[in-house]
């Protein structure tokens, strides 16, 4: 890991030896002024499809620059096939919960909005550059995609019915084994062409009529998050670590 | 649940029916200045001693206040005996991993100075300030200390041999089975008695010597975290995690 370049930068071209890659004015104000790279100098790139490539600065300027791609660095390793279901609260703890999304490696991420969700609207395009910011800063090749907020009524009526979701309910608290159900039905693996979410309830918990609908639901497992009161960007690291230990591509 | 008061305060004082409880000049402020409660309103008190207890407010003023104490509303639930050891980092950081380790169910809480932390000092008080006001939040009845800022190589020569230690390094990422690694001995019971620490690396890393010290050492044992690499925050949530659903009290 050590010759790898320490600054890694998401672009939107395709990475191959030899390609020039032409940076954004906000890219080379970052790779210029803020980090004080010059001509010569080694990033890592990544684009979500080609993996992690070293490239060297070619041209600096003000309002923009160029990089010459040189090497594979690491291989295109996609997160398994994972989604993270969470309801919006106060702005920064919904960035953490998209940064934490990230780095745990959920596949896709979705706000909903449930009965007790106060947000009306999140800010799609801002909580993307967060998910793109979190996958420069911990190594991932793929940054997943932040979808607007829907209702959680909407993506319910229009869920996939061989894709398990992972309930984490704080009324749930303390009542059963965890683990054990997630790893109950041993062909069911969370990985490309498998398929799971995980829904983590709103500081408020969900309302009585969602709790229903949500346990009546054949795809659901409920996820028990211990005897404590997890505040929702706790509940969401805990429980990608758990299905990622027992599921995805921590194992 | 939904009869317990939903404002819950941590208290120095015994708790036990008929107990008048006299309010300090914040908890006064906060119960009827900003939470606006009157006389004959409910909270929810604990000590870290006698469980969780209904009060009622007798007096409110503006330099304090008394309440009377009712009923037991939940049995005293202590954390297992497990340890985090994190190296601090950022102001805003550090406090996040002191709330999150509360609401995960650490035992006590140990800052330690590493090779490559930046931190010479660690506000004390104002880290055991949040790790109250996180037990105050996620219904916890016990309040981990948080213990004064140590180096990381006097903690390990002080180090009580039956305690396993779980080491989280960076270095380790993707390299082996996690889960099963901590199973492997069933008779290992992180509860009272048994005992166990998460040491969570620095963001830079362990130095190479401190590495090489930690894994010579017989009651370590690896946790990785998966591929990507996971900021000091966010591995501390996961590990506690892992943990607490194999060995703790999320079982």
């Amino acid at each position: 890991m050590s010759d790898r370049p320490r600054i890694r930068l998401f672009v939107d071209q395709p990475l191959r030896a030899g390609q020039t890659v032409d940076l954004s004015r906000e890219q080379a104000n970052y790779l210029f002024n803020v980090m004080r790279l010059g001509p010569g100098d080694a990033v890592a790139l990544f684009n979500g499809r080609d993996g992690e490539w070293r490239a060297v600065v070619e041209a600096a300027g003000k309002r923009g620059g160029q990089l010459l791609c040189e090497a594979q660095t690491a291989p295109l390793q996609p997160p398994p096939d994972l989604w993270l279901l969470f309801a919006p609260i106060k702005k920064a703890r919904t960035d953490f919960i998209v940064e934490k999304a990230v780095e745990m490696g959920a596949s896709r991420i979705l706000p909903v909005q449930t009965d007790f969700t106060n947000a009306e609207r999140t800010r799609q395009d801002r909580l993307q550059a967060h998910a793109v910011e979190a996958a420069e800063q911990c190594g991932a090749t793929v940054v997943p995609p932040v979808e607007a907020l829907r209702k959680l009524d909407a993506v319910l009526a229009a869920w996939p019915g061989d894709r398990r979701l992972i309930l984490c309910d704080e009324a749930e608290a303390g009542s059963s084994a965890a683990l054990p159900s997630l790893v109950a039905d041993p062909g069911d693996d969370v990985r490309p062409g498998g398929g799971a979410a995980i829904l983590i309830g709103p500081e408020g918990g969900f309302s009585p009529a969602e709790r229903a609908r949500l346990r009546a639901l054949p795809f659901v497992t409920i996820l028990p998050l211990g005897p404590r009161i997890l505040r929702a960007d706790t509940a969401a690291v805990a429980a990608l670590a758990l299905v990622q230990a027992t599921l995805g591509d921590w194992r």
